[in-house]
């Protein structure tokens, strides 16, 4: 992506700082924002959630690929939706970055007009309440997200219970499809499918979903890395076995069916959309467990609880091995 | 700094945090720690305090002059300062770590090792409460604290008013002082004054002074960037002036006075005490602002607050011009 103008470093951290924080909306549970030696927050009861995740150059994202606006967007996107996970309700974020000098400001402030947009569409009551600047050799973003529970209990991933059904709100392997068709060599390809280009570059977690089923999910977590993965990490840590089934997933596959067949008529090897429903991860969808009888509106039944068995996941009664992306060993 | 045994990349990141998490303790208001997608955190009033700093290799530090359990102190140590300057106690802290793939696991339990260390020893009713993993080219160390305020009004730095006494907590210099004899080609100088060492690699600020500072302070901040400055950013946001009154710095300068001897003495050009006690960072003292008749125990004073003059910084009534650090342009 193109950027003119001054880089950061010939403005300076503060000013280069202040350009960028202009773009920010403030919300009424600041208390005290940035330009302190700490950011003062309000919650509801006597209880904050906190998350914190990193996006590295070249690991998790290519500025070829990425825009500014849609890192500042991510990074805020793939935060609140941990903090939703915990049926909370996205209040304060923090960011650091760090750059190497030669970033222009224009990218900084493209990257903070993303920061913004994100928290207006997705969390309309969640400010950027601070950060901090460094320099460095490669980009790296930390964002940091707090959220309040409303006096409701937090939903663990340790709560699912045999008997429960498990639904998702989100879309499933629309982020790897994505991902699959900005990495191939036919740049077409993307501009073929930008609705599912548009999911790996800017997410869009079901927020308020999280925050409402926060009345009823017995547990939830994030989809991140994958539903294999992640539902293989639910069902772990709530002592349980969970079934998908396979019909339950067609309409999150028949989305996905063309740009398959796309990427596999221009390539070498074979595109599958099932791979991608069960194993793509950064969709940040939620996964979560309801009693029966009360599954909330924006989550979408795909399978059932079961006592623990042999395996974790199964589909349709099969063992389904967890594939997913272990940040570190990637 | 040498650390042996196997990589993170070679054990995956899931059992490499495993070992290096094994080391915390946890503490009354960790009401969820890690494991699930975000913390949930106890708080005595409505409200929680939140700040954010990086540290970053070959900028912020080196692996040669620090070892693991140094940047892990340090990176608790400078940002519990940030927490108690807004008279805040501590009490949960979140760590964002990229590391390259070669990193030593051994390396990530002493700096896990560090981290508690210095919650033990500078916030003990502060915990590690969750983190994240990431993987890239050089070694980068977010950290994220909060802290409650136990009903009290937060100390910002804009309250300092003309009659105020100006105060401070903590060490003035040393912490420079101590980057200076580490940087130095003899390396003999740094084992002869291992107290001005240690600050540099292992601060302790002041933080019970901070907390007990928020009866009675009406202005305070972290001393990072160095007296002058960080003295110069309290008196524009107060809109007052500040004098420093150059005797009362006597005794911070006469505890440098041999270090700086000894490195000119080595050296082509002179060491001052006086510099590194007026523009040296990094000590992660606190600098407030009281009523004359309202001094607490652990701070000393050294100057006076002024009706707005035409500059904000004086020593002896003498304009005393900010020097200090930009991360971004240094």
């Amino acid at each position: 992506m193109n950027y003119s103008g001054p880089t950061v470093f010939e403005l300076g951290e503060i000013a280069a700082l202040k350009l960028a924080v202009a773009k920010f909306v403030p919300v009424d549970t600041t208390l005290v924002g940035s330009g302190d030696d700490a950011a003062v927050i309000q919650v509801t009861d006597g209880r904050f959630v906190v998350t914190t995740d990193s996006m590295v150059e070249n690991h998790d994202f290519r500025h070829e690929l990425s825009s500014g606006f849609d890192l500042g967007f991510k990074a805020v996107a793939s935060n609140v939706a941990d903090v939703a996970a915990m049926g909370a309700k996205p209040i304060a974020i923090v960011v650091a970055m760090v750059i190497p000098g030669d970033t222009k400001q224009s990218w900084l402030e493209d990257f903070a007009r993303g920061l913004q947009a994100a928290c207006t569409q997705l969390a309309p009551e969640c400010a950027i309440v601070g950060g901090d600047l460094a320099s460095g050799s490669e980009t790296v973003i930390v964002v940091t997200a707090h959220g309040h529970l409303a006096g409701k209990n937090p939903i663990l991933r340790s709560g699912a219970k045999a008997g429960d059904i498990l639904a998702v709100a989100g879309t499933l392997g629309r982020a790897a499809c994505g991902l699959d068709l900005l990495l191939h060599e036919d740049s077409t390809l993307a501009d073929s499918y930008p609705e599912h280009v548009e999911v790996q570059l800017r997410p869009t977690p079901p927020v308020l979903a999280g925050i409402a089923a926060a009345d009823s999910a017995t547990a939830m977590l994030d989809l991140s890395d994958g539903l294999s993965l992640d539902a293989t990490r639910l069902a772990m840590a709530s002592g349980v076995s969970l079934n998908l089934t396979g019909q339950r997933l067609f309409g999150f596959e028949a989305v996905l069916e063309l740009a398959a067949q796309s990427l596999s008529s221009k390539s070498d090897r074979t595109y599958s959309e099932r791979d991608w429903v069960l194993h793509g991860g950064e969709d940040h969808s939620l996964l979560a467990t309801f009693p029966a009888d009360q599954i909330p509106v924006g989550f979408r039944v795909i399978g059932e609880v079961l006592e623990a068995g042999s395996y974790p996941l199964m589909l349709d009664g099969v063992e389904l091995p967890a594939k997913g992306w272990d940040s570190i060993s990637s």
